[in-house]
């Protein structure tokens, strides 16, 4: 069954130790198409500026991504810069130009309002649930969010996780934030309290922890030496996460910790090139590849 | 087969949110020994003052640790003060009087001198190699260390992991700090290149991740919500994990995983309470049920 994926499509200005790259192809609907694809047709809604280039559209386009959602408004496209010092562990945000977002008000063709799974990836909670009421009959909905939005729309944001959000998908700092609670255990608990059954918790370079009422899931990420470019990663994980889980007939406990895994993997290429130089090459058999080498290093 | 730790013996005053302990048992060879006990006969080495209190001597009697080789030297107990705040994930030292410490020249019996496993918890480098010298046919050697020795000792700490350490177990700061790397891959790389065949990292919440020329092994953190005084929980993973290893008759692949598995799951028993209070109770039994319990976190 095919996905929608309403967020971000920006334009990406990221410095890290390796090197500058300007107005790359970014945001967090494109990061997480780039890995749903592999398993999944991917609707995109979103919307960018006059000023975003074709080539990015033919781009999305080559890799099977449906655009019909996609709007061109009047203004400019959305555009990030940030900055990795360290360990890239964590972004130092330079700039943020929201342009056309600050107006975007999604919708979808009366084909796609019959798609069951719905990703709505970071964008403002409001944008969010606007979506989610033209959707008739979602399946499954996984919800994104970011601090910004936690400390600015928390209202919104509690209404959407209690009206309709299966999974909530958050980092660390994001499931403490909202939660108040300083334990991730606990932090799990609570937000499964504010409606979603499942809540999966990002935590970088350590992995990812997953929790619903039947079972813990704890996984480390895969150990990779070459950090370039850290961002979309969790957009990423979610692409390949949601991606399979979207195919798999019944979503039971070996279903979701396979779609873990295969998230880890998509993100363990995300971060190892600039943009999407490494997920828009990527191949399911990629994926098995690695999947296999982790396989080593995390089992007995 | 028996093993020998060389380290600290205690007395800690702790202060954490969800309370105050003062002078309790504690230190790292203490902490090793408590957990290490459940699978060999423990020698411990180490020095206490005039000031230690008898019942403790004769609590670590009890639990068969072998005391042949604690000394109690003119002076007092080596003393720690600590706090721990938020997530408790690290702690702020608040005082530390070495006392009968700064004069320690460790010394082990005939009998002890034939011991094929040591492990040097942490203590000064100097103290370590002076021990050392003593064993005249060490079969496996691991190593802790801390910050303060890393920047103080240096050279003596390098010396020592170049001479004969088989496994060093640093945190992850020790292991950025003293390889210079900030990813942890490149870290341990580096570390193995000092001497040691193996490398473990631990780090805390989220797991350890071991390095050898042959298989990389990640593991999450037992999922614990119960954390009251994580004191010594990196000495007591180590005890379980040397422990279980100077048990098994050739050290593979399989038995390096067992022993990871074993301290991952004594440490989180140690954190759930202040100081001993629950290593010391601990059963075999009680780690296999909980690693019954793990399982179902981690596998697939």
């Amino acid at each position: 069954m095919s996905i929608i994926v309403l967020g971000t499509v920006a334009m990406d200005t990221v410095k890290t130790p390796y090197g500058r790259r300007r107005h790359m192809l970014g945001g967090s609907a494109v990061h997480f198409a780039m890995s749903a694809r592999l398993f999944t047709k991917v609707n995109l809604v979103a919307i960018v500026g006059e000023d975003f280039p074709p080539r990015h559209i033919n781009f999305l386009r080559k890799k099977g991504i449906n655009l019909t959602s996609l709007i061109i408004g009047k203004g400019k496209t959305f555009k990030w810069e940030g900055e990795y010092r360290g360990d890239l562990s964590s972004a130092l945000t330079l700039t943020t130009e929201l342009g056309v977002l600050s107006t975007f008000k999604p919708a979808v063709s009366e084909e796609q309002k019959k798609i069951k799974n719905i990703f709505l990836a970071n964008v403002d909670p409001d944008i969010q649930r606007h979506l989610l009421k033209h959707m008739p009959s979602p399946h499954l909905v996984g919800l994104d969010s970011m601090n910004y939005w936690i400390n600015s729309k928390r209202k919104s944001l509690l209404r959407l996780l209690k009206e309709k959000v299966d999974i909530y998908v958050a980092n660390e700092q994001e499931a403490k934030s909202l939660s108040g609670e300083s334990n991730l255990i606990k932090a799990a608990r609570c937000l499964r309290a504010l409606g979603p059954a499942m809540v999966l918790i990002k935590k970088g370079e350590h992995g990812v922890v997953f929790f619903s009422d039947k079972f813990i899931f704890s996984l480390p990420a895969y150990p990779t030496e070459n950090v370039i470019d850290p961002t979309g990663a969790g957009d990423t994980f979610a692409g390949a996460f949601m991606g399979y889980l979207s195919k798999v007939k019944k979503i039971n406990e070996a279903g979701l910790k396979k779609a873990i895994i295969y998230g880890t993997i998509a993100a363990s290429f995300n971060v190892e090139s600039f943009g999407l130089n490494q997920t828009s090459r990527l191949t399911l058999a990629d994926l098995e590849n690695r999947l296999s080498k982790f396989r080593k290093c995390i089992l007995l």
